[in-house]
């Protein structure tokens, strides 16, 4: 059985010391966030994941859902575990004080959310999906639709879902055929089956507020003709009160590689009743503005796994008494010394420790970004802040899944033969986290939304901003000599590397897009990896000044230094590959006709 | 359903077009494999895995196996699949004539074992170590044991089984407890508990024959005091016939992430009467006899999983409808172009595509090399075999297994959210996969071996010779401009890189063992590399001449080089990351104490 030890130290060691958060008292929320005040919190939200979570998560996993004469029933234990997390007032935590939320940043709530979908990804996702459609509502609905379904899904009585995937459309949403009925009363008549609706129908809320992609009669074709639709599973009366059961069903679960305490469902919507939301034909764009935070969650997922993985790997690597260190015995007393004292084990679980703790200061660093493009006095600094976390975002999600699944991977790896059985928790780390690749846009499409998109907004300027920023820390902190050969060297190198890329795109990606195309997801590592030394020159740096300053803290901070000098000795110089590959274009990829695969 | 086409002309084109070994007439059974003989094999062998073996596959990862009453049931199905793999002839394929086995050489047997395992790799376990059995028998059993045990062995009647790992020790053997206390009639009484064991215990043959390492009374301790014992399920009486039920049985079996349909179970042997296998505490010596012809075939297997998963990819790529290539509409009478067009499904499929005809290379290479070590009629040409396919073996395990699990990550990420539900069979192909890279030594075992053992044996002269092999061919393929730019340059800058690392351990291993350590598996990785660039360029050169012999395999030939290209451009720079990192020595892999993990 897999333990957790919340990683409080870590994560207010990012909050206050390395974004210093509470200190910037232009965004509504920071300042109240002590050092003390976010202590509190985490260690009340760190116990919830380790006493209620955590235990749950392997029996989520071996029993998952079941559907039975058109309910799900949920894995045992899920419902209280609900009750115990609405009791908590957590799902309301981020949201708006006037529907009974309490306004915290978002950045508070992803700290959280790593500790929780941690210790189970699949429960989690249940108010997680419910935040999304909290958030289209929010900010497309009428102020009676927010007054009607808002209050219940911030206290966490119901629950919310995306309904957009449809068998023959995933990515190309301009396929989706999902009709809505204009009806004489103002709703709709919704019509058509979606495939793949997590937290689709369950037992753990009273009702279920379904967000439905569809298309409107007169819609234009493709992308431009989808609208988006509340669709409650119990029909709402005006004065809140429940009424008809709605023309919606579950007609499947899928049998999944993981996350099988969470329902994937097939929903059948027939000539079910349907609200817009927002304006008709621009449901795309209403869906995306909850995509983008989703997005920030997803790669918080793929960090969660691997830094839970990692925490199981360390312990077992302690434990397990398996040969004897290269140069002598490191525990005589013993049969054999701990699998720790080998350099490969070593190496392995280095590898996830630097991806960890690097990989959770750029995701806090982005969602710090995101309260700026809301919550900062200044419109200015709103609107760039809203700019740089747009072209983090894909970043974000893609890279801390893709690497938050080969963490895990690592994980598993150091547990040999036990981690392949499913008694210890590995297992069920990497097929969970695998899902994180693939959802909310599939990692490819992350890519291109990054290079085909993101990167050209406004002329360049966000990253020619970000750029920009990186070069200033460099030079305001490349006076220490060995400081600078370990992190400031390695990060100008890296950055140059990434200019480098994004010129070879500019110069060439007109002419022949496929080049650009070709290299995108080499971009988007590359990316990743400047991200992460940036996070880790930037920790590095705040280390060594604590260390002078609180000896108490010698060895935090000693081990914080180490653990960032082996990301930058050690992985990334993958960063140069990346380049590498992207330059040779993209003659040899199109090469092959199809008949050749 | 996932479907397979049995790469016949792939398979053929390593072994006569590139490997020429029915012309290796000093190789016993070589100049018999002419290519119509291997083409009537292998089709036959295809036929076999499409049909009978791919079917049962999704209902053995569904059903699994279980145990009732001390009897192992297993999946459906399973039971007629074998009776026709003995009726044909399979497993008796590679084994001696003189019990029964038709001497067939080793290649022969792994290019029909990579379409048997890509199909059912579950399945195809409990014939795999079966013939582990046979050759440790084989090898170090007197006269007497092998007439008793062989015959039924190579005919499949009975399989075997390899018990080492204990619930304290896998890796470290030296710390195992089973104990065999020598009896009067000159068996030993076998008692102990052994797990992961694979095939342990099942309904698909009338007896099981047990290898099981133990400890006999006056053993030393450590590794130097194992022993080998043959432990049948049922005993077998000195005229062939049973005798009575042997004292052991299987305790239990594990949930597993993958290969639900073998029965990897807890073994358990109380007073089981066995019998000395070789020479008393030489039993580990006789276990690697067996393991490293067992490493190779788990090479096969990483290799196999990804060659199906990569099939489907690229099936799912010409069928899926999403989006549009962005040069303008593909398939403009279509309502979406087939997602093949996007270069980043393409680099998906291109990387494994590389990997999957590369790797087969390989393993054929080293497999062609454990037959010369065998069959050639040289003792001279024997041993420099055998010393360069003890070097490959821990590279073709790992490096096969490592990429391929990657690449049937890939493959499954090509799907989507379908590649994540268990309907569309990848998901299967990647938690099958996933074991290869852990069992018959984790791959950190294989850099191990390789670095701390196998690199300096003879003094380096089998890396030394390979390389100068490599550089002979570099000096002989050269003359030709662009092949010289594709292939040439590539593969020398990629084998000084590898001489360049082992030169580096050597300088520095000695003073400090914790440098080879903590490379050793960047340093494996490269060595792969470089093994898989010798590959493409031997296969694009000798496509390069084919294309011009014979115009009816143009096509085929010009895949074949634009695919190694890929390769040499888009894959290969890696190794550059590989030396650089194990350059970066040890010191930030060790800097952290156990307490800061």
């Amino acid at each position: 059985m897999p333990h957790y030890t919340p990683p409080i130290d870590d994560i207010r060691f990012v909050l206050h010391d390395v974004l210093s958060i509470e200190q910037s008292t232009a965004v509504d929320g920071y300042p109240d966030l002590t050092p003390d005040m976010t202590a509190g919190i985490l260690e009340e939200a760190g116990k919830l994941a380790v006493e209620i979570l955590l235990p749950l998560n392997p029996i989520g996993d071996r029993e998952g859902c079941v559907l039975e004469a058109g309910s799900v029933r949920t894995p045992a234990g899920f419902r209280a575990a609900m009750d115990v997390l609405r009791e908590g007032g957590w799902p309301s935590l981020e949201c708006d004080p006037d529907y009974g939320g309490q306004g915290m940043p978002n950045v508070l709530n992803m700290a959280i959310g790593e500790m929780h979908s941690a210790c189970n990804m699949a429960l989690m996702m249940y108010p997680g999906l419910t935040h999304g459609a909290y958030s289209a509502i929010h900010t497309h609905g009428s102020e009676a639709q927010r007054q009607l379904y808002l209050p219940k899904l911030v206290s966490g009585e119901w629950t919310g879902t995306m309904n957009l995937t449809e068998p023959h459309c995933g990515t190309d949403l301009g396929l989706l055929r999902t009709k809505a009925e204009p009806r004489e009363d103002g709703s709709c008549a919704i019509t058509g089956q979606k495939i793949f609706i997590s937290s689709g129908e369950h037992d753990l809320a009273e009702n279920i507020i379904h967000l439905v992609l569809a298309r409107l009669p007169d819609a234009p074709e493709g992308v431009k003709g989808i609208s988006l639709f509340i669709v409650p599973k119990i029909l709402v009366q005006e004065d809140g009160s429940f009424g008809e059961r709605n023309a919606l069903s579950c007609g499947a679960l899928e049998r999944k590689m993981g996350i099988h305490g969470n329902a994937t469902c097939v929903m059948n919507y027939d000539g079910a009743t349907g609200f817009l939301l927002g304006e008709p034909h621009k449901g795309l764009r209403a869906m995306f503005t909850m995509m983008n935070e989703a997005r920030l969650a997803v790669g918080m997922q793929g960090l969660a796994q691997a830094s839970i993985a990692y925490q199981n790997a360390a312990a077992y690597a302690k434990e397990r008494l398996q040969g004897r260190a290269v140069g002598g015995a490191a525990e005589p007393d013993k049969p054999a010394d701990p699998i720790l004292v080998h350099p490969d084990i070593r190496r392995l679980l280095m590898e996830q420790k630097a991806f960890v703790e690097g990989g959770r200061a750029l995701l806090y660093w982005a969602s710090t970004l995101n309260d700026i493009a809301h919550r900062h006095t200044e419109p200015a600094a709103r609107e760039a802040a809203d700019d740089l976390v747009g072209l983090l975002t894909p970043v974000i999600k893609a890279f801390l899944t893709d690497e938050g699944f080969a963490a895990s991977v690592k994980a598993q790896q150091v547990f040999g033969g036990h981690g392949y059985i499913e008694e210890w928790g590995q297992s069920q780390f990497v097929r969970d986290a695998r899902i994180a690749m693939i959802y909310e846009g599939a990692n490819g499409v992350q890519a291109l939304d990054l290079v085909g998109r993101k990167l050209a907004q406004k002329g360049g300027k966000p990253l020619v901003g970000l750029l920009s920023e990186i070069k200033d820390f460099c030079k305001r902190s490349q006076h220490e000599e060995a400081f600078r050969a370990d992190f400031i060297d390695p990060l100008k190198d890296a950055s140059k590397a990434l200019q480098e890329a994004a010129m070879f795109f500019a110069q060439h990606g007109m002419k022949n897009p496929d080049i650009a195309l070709a290299g995108s997801t080499d971009f988007l590592h590359l990316f990743g990896h400047v991200g992460m030394a940036y996070m880790w020159a930037r920790m590095a740096k705040t280390a060594g000044q604590i260390r002078e300053a609180d000896p108490d803290r010698e060895a935090f901070c000693a081990a914080k230094i180490a653990t960032g000098r082996f990301y930058m000795q050690k992985v990334l110089p993958i960063s140069f590959v990346h380049l590498a590959r992207l330059k040779a274009g993209a003659g040899s990829v199109m090469a092959l006709g199809p008949e050749d695969f």
